[in-house]
């Protein structure tokens, strides 16, 4: 495609049809965006980057792949329970034909009218491998952020739905990127939990969401915190049950995106109407919180379950 | 390496020896960082990637890169006239030896403290490809940011600086990437004008920075204010003179990040002034803006002079 033709389309792609962001004063075109804060609020902002061959298979449709990383980058409002205010977008592209700039366009739209993300701006590059890098931010009430930092002993932890879904149809994904389907949603339309994490506010303490592995997401509240956390096993729900050969990958594999947190026992009948609420099928007790040197305990039958591997890491040793 | 090593090296690098800001009230370590905005201000973002083989030599020092990578997207902050609040920082890691990465965090950590911009959050990912993004932010007065479409008939063009010296670098930068010397300096060490853009506030009216090349950057000026940009060629400071037979790559070569900016003819001894108070050696008049057709004129010697390429573009045709 000629130049000019090809800014053009990108133009198009990434400039209409996203939801509107009431305090965006000036948006992508300029040096910078601008918006007005509102009053009152913080900024809570977290930047998330997924590279083919590594985050995703590089054969993917860079619609699914676009629309499940933005899903990705937004888990992270949710776990702070932040109301989302927009995006800005760097896309390093190695494919600028007409169908894949459209495709990919028209997934992270798609899932930007879904999770009501304004697209504030952005940076197109090219490289050899299709790298999106999304960097998220909503406002939050002074103060009561859900940190890492905030669980205390006696309280419960509470886990938003099964976990391992898209750690077990991984491999399936791999040999068949283009499968769309129920099966493949933990993997390419992992919920994102907005408005249940907004609800918890007032009720939840620490929270994490699930992107690397459940026991290795619960020792970084275990560390920030410096308490035990300990989980039970067969309260945990899972996407096979505790004799399936794969079951203990459900508690390691990540890219499910489920909302971990810890509340006083006081706040049990608000979070269960919070959940209904917010439509969540499971929102249950997994665990509590106990004082100690700050550890992950799963137990099983009244037995401690040991993992070689707590979760997912991104470097190559 | 081994993984925990690795992650607490990382670790190291990127959380601490970085400038202290004021409103930030959670940093690197959670979903989110957070911070406080001020009453009455706008925040201006901008998202800047860049590619290793692309954007800067694969084999440069990655210090070098790291420090370039964190001034390029600062520019945005100098061309909005903003004050800056920090950074987040999402890192594409194709080496995790320890000299690589140190390197890296030295390089970036000075740069952070020159500019006075804060690290306030990150992630980092492995990949074939050194990748850096960044997304800076920083505060603006409200209404009174620097936008591209604000200059008008009747107001001079002004320009900081030398345009040239980057462009005609990048051969020699090119085969000898290590090469960090007074001449490789507007490559690796291009000025970021942060002061001066935000004196100029109450007294510009367009600006942005020249990062693509003079004549193309000096376009987006005239389509989004709907005028002609008429620029004087033998005005414009070049790192060498309109005799030499690269001289025309001065005006169309990218990586100076000098400010351009339009400003009305009453306010030609208060930006002088204010450029002796930031420090600037060089701050010229170098056209003028007129009614018309959105289009950029460049004269030298009475002749309207034609480029076949006004710049740098992102994309292979």
């Amino acid at each position: 495609m000629a130049r000019s033709s090809e800014f053009d389309l990108i133009r198009d792609c990434f400039s209409t049809g996203y939801p509107a962001a009431s305090d965006l004063l000036l948006g992508i075109g300029d040096d910078c965006s601008l918006i007005t804060p509102p009053a009152d609020m913080e900024l809570a902002q977290s930047i998330d980057t997924q590279v083919a061959g590594v985050h995703f298979p590089a054969d993917a449709p860079p619609g699914l792949i676009a629309g499940r990383a933005l899903r990705c980058a937004t888990s992270d409002l949710a776990a702070m329970g932040a109301v989302p205010q927009g995006f800005h977008l760097a896309l390093t592209l190695n494919n600028s034909e007409d169908w894949f700039l459209r495709d990919l366009a028209a997934g992270l739209r798609l899932t930007a009218n879904t999770l009501n993300m304004p697209l504030l701006g952005g940076d197109t590059t090219y490289g050899e491998h299709l790298t999106i890098t999304i960097a998220v931010q909503g406002w939050l009430p002074r103060g009561l952020g859900l940190r890492r930092d905030a669980a205390r002993p006696g309280q419960d932890i509470w886990l938003t739905g099964k976990v391992g879904g898209a750690a077990l149809i991984l491999d399936d994904v791999l040999r068949d990127p283009t499968r769309d389907d129920q099966d493949t949603a933990p993997y390419y339309h992992p919920r994102v939990h907005l408005s249940f994490g907004h609800l918890l506010l007032s009720l939840a303490t620490a929270a994490i969401d699930i992107s690397d592995g459940l026991i290795q997401d619960t020792r970084h509240i275990a560390n920030a915190s410096g308490v035990v956390m300990n989980l039970d096993a067969e309260k945990i729900p899972t996407a096979v049950n505790g004799e399936h050969p794969r079951w203990h990958e459900c508690l390691t594999g990540g890219d499910d995106y489920q909302l971990l947190f810890t509340a006083p026992a006081d706040a049990r009948e608000r979070i269960e109407a919070c959940a209904l609420t917010a439509g969540l099928r499971e929102c249950r007790i997994v665990g509590n919180v106990t004082a100690g040197d700050a550890d992950v305990c799963v137990h099983k039958n009244n037995e401690l379950l040991v993992f070689s591997k707590e979760g997912y890491t991104h470097f190559r040793s």
